[in-house]
């Protein structure tokens, strides 16, 4: 995995894919694709951060994103500690930059940071001396993420310039749509988004994407269909679709599905709501990527530690 | 511990005691007697899961089986990732079985479930590639309870064939009562159960079973006394009985273990409601083996974690 | 860290200071100064407590005790679990007892508890087999906190013996205050507590110290001003003070740590209300050895496990 033609990363902290070249991204890119054999193997183990210090400190709570931190760094051989904030110091008036300052001074490697609010991994960043990797900060970024989502495509399709991908649903909440668009763009994609007007973010346009708020429109011609999970826990006060309403004009079946390209491939970052915003045929059907995602979401991740690894104060 | 002459575990899962031969019990039997020495040395660890990774998966929270599941899997080497899934992603709508998927492309080797639902741990097992134990699955079977049990008994009897075994309390509502029979019936013991009416299983005598509702009849001549926690949090809306009258009639002490035989040996799979279903002096008392079935516990689940990962898709 | 010349630690369990020697916490300080090398060296990983196993009992949240205490036995090699224990069989009425026998049955080598009865740890003691730590029992005592606090000081001063150590705030709450009263005197510090008259518990005088209830007057040629945190949330019923007059009168600001010495060096177990027991500028100001203290943390704690592991059962 750490081949000694591996380019170095050229960055001490994963904030965002804002900020990252091109060149910096298929360097994260190559190394998860040498990352996804080592999973597969009887012995999953190596010894990269051996002795070294992850902390997972998410601040929301994830099954995904946590669990596939945690396996990836314990498959490099890190001490993984996790540390859910909702029900520990918080409580007590603790700061997030004192809880952040009180972590870093136990001197872990790598601090693996979710938080609800935009911009919180960033401010951190200036607190700590090891390195940050941005699990998702409120609506803002979501790299790792968007990292596995590239992985997945280019292992599918064999490249990801030219492709056409469509990014569908709650994009005014997601994280996962503004990496997504963001790295996609710096590889060469061309990216729609398609939604309905409420939940699609004031000024989009200026990402450079395409935008639609009819779904049947939005998909002809599209290589990749990447559906969002409605994030109705968000949409507090504000315009909260209906289920049933959402489903018919925005979630993804067979009659939608067929209006893209026929070897088109879907996508989801998970937990979905089946029946809401993807139909269930679909996410478990031939054309879906969805488990294949969250395998490459360990790959992607295992790559980023051990690329952020050659940049420790220590090292 | 792997012993060459291991007979060799001819199962993918441990889903039940259901479904398993004699000979697979007793060989589980034989590697937990040998991992009972391994717990207790200095260096209690050994290299048979290295680089394996074990996810503990509890829809139920459960101190002592999650413990013991996870010292278990630790002791042998493996990566252990810890998931209570109450907090977590059920709460943005996900399936069961998108969660299971879900872990299941993470390349793990063997899933250890805790589910609130008979069945469910069956159900998963359509759904992954890994190794699949049943930590208890609402009312249906705990297996490794089972098989704990049986290796406590047999290194304090010498033998399971041709005891007389009581199995006293709620049984309806016990995973554990349900796999204890199966067991101790396929090594060749007697097994009674003894209750009120309200909380023994209807048709429970088709398992081979006698049945006594009167506690002072059913322990004449017992080898074994089994009790079971009164399990109250399930008994919403249907008879609760009142504590003073239960441990009147139903509680373990010193009367009615005067009762079994003089060398009778007690048991319960904990937690205890101490003067509910038990006495403490019971309890506590040296006929009591509850302590050494704790003990027996983080054996049998290191022996059947070795079993299982003989087993293994990669291996 | 293993040196030959280490002084042998002639105790079983860490419950508290009291009854410590002062040759036991100068041998405890001089492992901890070994310690603090090994969490900033690249690989901070030792084989001292490898196949041990290391249990962290959590009856109340603590993110950094816990985190401390997990982070020195993963870096010393041991197999580490976490046990919070509100959410779990606390609920189904297992005592405190029984759970600790539970696990004690399960071979630990070591058991971590935080309780929030005074002498919980203490009754615990006399039920297991292997060494316990105090992580903090009631308003009782926190060993490893005060041997991390002296730690701090002689590292920062060259010495302890015959320092004006000044301890304020809510001494009534506080097993900080309490442990490193104790611990200071035994190494030759003078200690004054400082604080409200009903945040001072009746009979301080008894431990040696002098009380303040003026803060100004106390803090009158101190070497180290060691604050504690309001702890509003145990004072159920009783007084509750403003914040705003709180820290009027007994908050750390410029103008009150103007009147130590010119050297004073200011201290926080954590977590720190900002505002109420201390100004921002203090707590992040030059004179503050907050972040260093949690630093120690971690050293202190690796002694203290390599201390007890020397005396375990097996070993």
């Amino acid at each position: 995995m750490t081949a000694p033609e591996s380019p170095s990363f050229p960055h001490r902290h994963l904030l965002g894919i804002e900020g990252l070249s091109r060149p910096d991204i298929e360097a994260l890119l190559a190394r998860a694709d040498a990352a996804v054999d080592i999973s597969r193997q009887v012995e999953k183990k190596r010894t990269t951060l051996r002795g070294r210090t992850q902390i997972n400190l998410f601040f929301e709570p994830s099954t995904r994103t946590q669990s596939s931190f945690e396996l990836a760094g314990k498959r490099l051989g890190a001490d993984v500690m996790n540390m859910s904030v909702a029900s520990s110091s918080v409580k007590k008036g603790e700061t997030l930059i004192d809880t952040a300052a009180t972590l870093n001074a136990m001197r872990p490697d790598i601090i693996v940071v979710r938080h609800h609010a935009a911009g919180a991994v960033h401010l951190l960043a200036r607190k700590v001396d090891c390195a940050l990797v941005n699990a998702g900060d409120g609506a803002h970024e979501h790299p790792t993420q968007a990292l596995l989502d590239a992985l997945t495509i280019r292992r599918n399709k064999g490249r990801i310039e030219g492709l056409q991908v469509a990014i569908c649903g709650d994009v005014l909440h997601s994280r996962v749509a503004r990496s997504n668009i963001i790295l996609l763009q710096a590889l060469g994609a061309r990216v729609r988004v398609i939604g309905p007007s409420t939940l699609l973010p004031t000024g989009i346009e200026r990402f450079g994407v395409e935008v639609f708020t009819d779904m049947r429109a939005g998909l002809a011609g599209c290589d990749i269909v990447m559906m969002l999970r409605l994030q109705r826990e968000r949409m507090n006060g504000s315009f909260v679709p209906s289920v049933k309403e959402y489903f018919r004009y925005f979630g993804l079946d067979r009659d939608k599905l067929a209006l893209a390209r026929p070897d088109a491939l879907v996508m989801h970052p998970g937990p979905m709501n089946r029946g809401v915003e993807i139909a269930s045929d679909i996410a478990d059907g031939t054309q879906s990527l969805i488990r294949e995602q969250v395998e490459m979401g360990v790959a992607v991740r295992m790559a980023v530690l051990e690329a952020l690894a050659t940049h420790l104060p220590n090292a």
